[in-house]
């Protein structure tokens, strides 16, 4: 693995790193860790990377690395650079050979989705999207339960996401992450939902196996003087015509990363919260509720397979985080191998979701300046 | 105390029985517990009223009661008909001059609440609605700090008030609670926003001490072959600005009757969930979140005054509809005993907050009807 | 109804007041309601008591109650001093003829509670003990689980009972329930096992059916230059060859009232915790732990009779109370009416639950001074 | 790295793995991984271990390993073997210069840990045993407040492990884990009491900074057959004067690994859940209780030090056990590079944490055969 972004002090870049060291399965061998020269020797040599392999731009790093033989060059480069900057790189890794990883939302503007994709087809690579909360055993129990009609068919989805750290203007006083984030040039046009209401997005269609048809959106600025939403709310229509509302907020004062999923279906209900992942409830017309657990025995073998530790030995965002890149480390080794990857467990998510995810945020920042009530999902 | 409908098995008025018991101010004089003339003498007999004082008509009722000498007659009426018989007993017991607690929603349409509310300013008495989750002390709690300043400016609102129990066609097995319920012409324009809907909007204006000014409503029937809607979700805008969120379901399967308040402000959050109601959280921007607790030495008077017991004595439903009916006997005690009620302590809904719940009412269904985005709230 | 004790302030006379009004079928007609004669008068008028049945020693009471016609006096004496003033007015009761309910503990002494017992059956009389927390119906659907062998045989029962409120030396603060809690005169030879040792001791047979037979106890005075003790673990054997622990503490630091017990058998495991007494967890060996909640339709015949709401409308301490009432006061009527109660529904604590709470803390105390490991239980 | 034990299908070898990645500081280098000849080099081979450093004894591995050049060899073993093989490969690593991870309980006897303390002083060397729960974030914390007098004067300690994986005698039905712990030569003493007591012992003493002076224990086998102890308590007398409970079950049935710590002192109490690790509960006399949560800006410099992730993304099991790891890591590189280790954060459990639990272990079962009631803590 090669590393574009992710320098000292940036938050994402060392979650990417654990997430990917957590099962020996991946090494971080280069980097192109920061625009700032400074920064980017000194993040590669706290590293221990070797001084060939720190490199000062991407596109050096890329040039470089798909001259060394087959055998010495990394497999695949992550992309943790804000969201502006995940285009550029990827093409360019692409179009070198590389595989990619990129922190989502997968880049500033659907039609650079668009682009990704065509070119990913053309290259015949594999582009591994981070979101992480679908990387939990108890959403993929959820999902699985659902696929199996455990709670019939589904009629309601209700997701909210809720975060506080953007209750003050921080933008202004030198947190770097508000800063780009609330930039419409560098975050995309929609700040709350380029950020975590993409995640919620993807959570709903990812447990539910179904995709949002139409929107109504109220997307605001709630901080004064801030350049792009930082709350919002959705009601959404599905495909198999249930209804659902999807809340997104980073000035709900005090909230850490409160990300909450219910689905009632026609015989039973599920729900699940990220801070708590290892539990999901599983509500009944006529019976008590069940507490299903992640690690347990009875859950699915591909809840089992995205969990590391028996019941009671609690996993967490890293562990999830680490399923993806497991899954995306598999899936290479598997191509690698030759194998025919016939295991449905060994999943992520990829430009597709990308795709849906930029698409829903430009469907909900038009349906949020728009008087009609109801807005197509368009791709 | 003299009470229309509420006759064996007919739920919520046991429910009343209990609450005006509860605290030895209110006691049941006479009764017209049922339209059927056999279940009214059997109900009234279980409850060992006086013969003379079961009624089978209301209209009997309050004729005779309006000739006994004013020490003998009932003080008041309680009103627990299906939502069509709420106006005529209520018009009639104002006529003759007694006191009404009505159950919500306060009428079937608008424009009948606005004419009790005539009524009420005529005859100079007093309407208590029971909207009983604002009888909590921890939503009053909740509402006094949100007034004292402490969590700043309200940014958002989210209300979600989910039960279940109507999930399969109940209506048609039998279940008269459901039938009427779910039939338009018995339950109002908006079966699961007139009796659940019309909650979550009180208990966020309560709570808030802000007005609904605008809101875009997605009402719908899940269940196939219902009246009446099943499900609803509202964006609203209040008059400081705030955005909020209401949902309510009576089709998401396993929840009980699952009412949960969030409350985001400048500076910090409340948090209450009405199935755990003794404890309201209070998140603060860069503190530890709180726990407050029912029946604590540090809460306001007034969330002190409406419990009972001290902390960890859980006091529940029951209670809180027994705060309703103590400050309203408190309230006609201080009238009979020519009191000015100074106490801010002593409150319950009246016809204003019966007024604003039936406009709620009629703007979602205009909204949910309508193509346009947003409609105002409209009285 | 008569009430011994209770007055103005005295908290647990106003919570045995409200569990008897509850239901509408206990009134309170006279009152010896304390020893200091205003307060016994004032306390008597605010509760709308006739002049005349306002009393001010509970020997005037009896005195007076057992003179008027039957139908004019009251059916029971309701025993709320402090515990050493139980057992006179309880002897006399039962020598006027009057059924007795007493607060716990019981008595002052074993000795006493064994010639209560004694009393009793040479009356013919009935005594009800508020052993509040066996009244919450997920306790009587535990009991009724074990009984029917849905967890196995019983092999370990965890009991933990732990208060806040004496962390401090409040009894010298001018609280006078904790002057006389913590005076071994007043409250008894160990005020943490008396007061709140006996509840847990009791919950933890009740729920079992099992009889504790030896067991090991190390009882502290925790806070300095109190007179009692005020914290303390008891190991324990139970008849069936289960063991136990019980710890009951009021120096635990802002704990309210936080009594947890856990059961755990052969098969699965029970837990339940009284501050939120709706849930009843079950724990299965293989399966997903469920939640079992109060008011439920799959709950038993027992549990449903001893709750007033459907699921998700809270019920709590008061209702736990006024179901001991409610019980009490159904086997009165059905001894009036001369019916034969067969009905196992209709249950309350009495005198042989006091004498086991009496020897409970009779054995605590010798083993907590004894050297020896295991003491018997002894009655 | 080199590791003894943890070959395929191993619980805890597969642990100390993902533990010993996480970070990016510890790399695995060789193995004898089972005393299986062949499932020691097909688990070698599935970690990438180069053919030449898979061993088949830990002899071997020990013994070549300390031929290799000083910056080839592995720095450390870990060992990871069940409890009767801990001591033996533990002295020979010792012996050989190689610093030491293992498993606890340190040894099978208190004689060995006692010499293991010997030949460490002998050889400067580090020693570093894994009690896991107190790498957590929350519990450092809560130690930490404690010492800083946050609550005052401890006054109370209850400890509670309860597992039910033993509820069945797995032991006979092939499960091989359940199979050495529940054999005396094998797992030790008590089987409960070393397994998971030794970690309840372990917790209670590092959060309060106190130490067991004296002890009163009921050690049970509650399944028939078993050889050795699956159930216990245990009455505490810490230095300071405070009493503690210590509960270990391994028979809850329906219990994960539920341990849980609850602390009371004179002027709050902490409560700490394993099973959710990120939330630790202060509770005051005269205030909310506050809920402090892992990753907040709030925490102190060693509880920050100690967690990888911002609020509202959960930590567990895997990063406690990194910690451990990290901090390990942290010591050894700091004696490398000659810094003299300043930063009381980096700190892990070691052989005296070691003694101390083979000497409660030891004292537990002497007082649970013993008719006395106290037993002096005796190492």
């Amino acid at each position: 693995m090669g590393m574009i972004g992710g320098g000292k002090d940036a938050f994402i870049g060392a979650i990417h790193r654990i997430a990917a060291n957590m099962d020996g399965m991946v090494e971080l061998v280069c980097g192109a860790l920061s625009i700032n020269k400074d920064i980017a020797v000194d993040s590669g040599r706290s590293l221990f990377l070797p001084e060939d392999r720190i490199y000062t731009t991407y596109e050096e790093m890329l040039e470089k690395e798909s001259q060394l033989p087959e055998d010495k060059r990394m497999d695949f480069v992550t992309i943790v650079t804000p969201n502006f900057a995940h285009f550029a790189p990827a093409m360019m890794a692409l179009d070198k050979g590389f595989h990619v990883v990129i922190e989502k939302p997968i880049t500033l503007t659907l039609d650079e989705a668009k682009q990704l994709k065509e070119k990913l087809s053309e290259e015949g690579l594999v582009l591994c999207l981070t979101h992480t909360y679908t990387g939990y055993p108890m959403v993929k129990q959820a999902k699985e339960m659902i696929q199996n009609g455990v709670i019939g068919k589904v009629r309601k989805v209700s997701v909210e996401y809720r975060q506080g750290w953007l209750s003050k203007q921080s933008e202004r006083e030198g947190n770097p992450g508000a800063a780009w984030r609330t930039d419409p040039k560098k975050g995309g046009k929609s700040g709350v939902m380029g950020d975590i209401g993409t995640h919620a997005f993807n959570l709903a269609e990812y447990a539910t196996g179904l995709q949002v048809t139409q929107l109504c959106a109220d997307l605001d600025i709630i901080v004064e003087g801030r350049q792009s939403h930082d709350d919002g709310a959705v009601l959404l229509k599905f495909d198999n015509g249930a209804r659902g509302v999807l809340m997104a907020s980073q000035v709900a004062a005090g909230e850490e990363n409160n990300l909450i999923l219910k689905i009632d279906g026609e015989n039973g209900g599920l729900e699940w919260h990220q801070q708590e992942p290892n539990t999901l409830l599983l509500k009944w017309l006529d019976k008590p509720t069940e507490m299903l657990r992640a690690g347990s025995p009875y859950l699915s073998p591909i809840a089992r397979h995205n969990s590391r530790t028996p019941g009671g030995h609690p996993e967490g965002y890293l562990e999830a985080f680490g399923n993806i890149y497991r899954n995306f480390a598999l899936t290479l080794a598997a191509r690698i191998n030759g194998d025919s990857q016939e295991n449905t467990a060994i999943e992520f998510p990829s430009v597709e979701e990308g795709i849906r995810g930029m698409a829903f945020v430009d469907s909900a920042v038009a349906s949020s300046e728009s008087d009609k009530k109801w807005i197509d999902f368009t791709i």
